[in-house]
């Protein structure tokens, strides 16, 4: 799983079936690069989290035919990126 | 899931079957780098979108058996690519 | 699905059962990188040709339990690398 | 697989019910990149070993459905990263 | 698939049970990393295989939930990695 900063939330009115009601947060990861992740745990922005990608992404939501490659796992108690 | 910019779409007659009728873009990733991918949403030359890969490309499809392994997941509403 | 162009095929006389009798060709992709992929569409050195990756090139043989994770899925009828 | 190294545990108290009570690691890999692990076998700090990803990282696991995309697969008895 | 070349086998006491008794090999990419495979081909040092990864890593294998994400899939006749 990644290490990644909750940056804000996806706004996206027109989108696929396959993702049902969940939230789509953005995230950044340790290259600066912003990725879309669905999340179940209710992560804020600021907040660091670690992501499950792949088929594990699917695995993490009620329903694991969900149109999700990544999924956030988890908050993480203390982290600081220059550790 | 990935941030993208629909590029347009691609000529290719001669393909396997495993895509059935499925539309094809091409998009352009934040490295400048074209892809291919399966579009469920009807996307438009100019639009931001999010696509998912890996397992969850194949599940946006009606038939989770189909040859893809990037789908369009949604129109962003609103994104600039230097926020 | 990533664009890349066919170089020739791969002369390979003991390899696994897993993939049956599937023509196998190296590709170059946008780094100048040589991959190995199956062709179920009968690509020619020279084509640019798109491929699927991950579970989705399997699903792209006629037997999904195939041990390939890159298939060819179709040859571009025009393109430039450097559009 | 890839071969890590491990640089201790993560203390993550808000988590997705997937991950059970499978202890987290936290990895370095090649690039001095950090990631996150399920470790089934009991891994320690300085510890060199490889880790399996995508579904492989799930199997790994007592269920085959959880919410993993990297698990530890062995302590490699000896390892130099000069080699 | 991606083309690789062998540098020996991994010694790994402590592992995990999804990996039975398969071999393992230690294989250096086109970038000089190196990486641990599962080898059902029986490939020696100073070889060049090409390699399977993801899902097609463990269908490479008797036992397709075995717990590996790189299988080596063939070795390959005549190969220069300066071509």
């Amino acid at each position: 799983m990644e290490i990644m900063e909750v940056m804000g939330h996806l706004v996206c009115s027109q989108r696929v079936e396959g993702l049902g009601h969940m939230h789509l947060r953005i995230l950044r990861n340790n290259k600066g690069k912003r990725l879309v992740a669905v999340d179940p745990v209710g992560a804020r922005q600021g907040n660091w989290v670690f992501t499950a990608s792949g088929s594990a992404a699917r695995f993490g939501c009620p329903n694991p035919s969900i149109q999700t490659d990544l999924t956030i796992g988890g908050i993480i108690d203390n982290w600081s990126p220059d550790d």
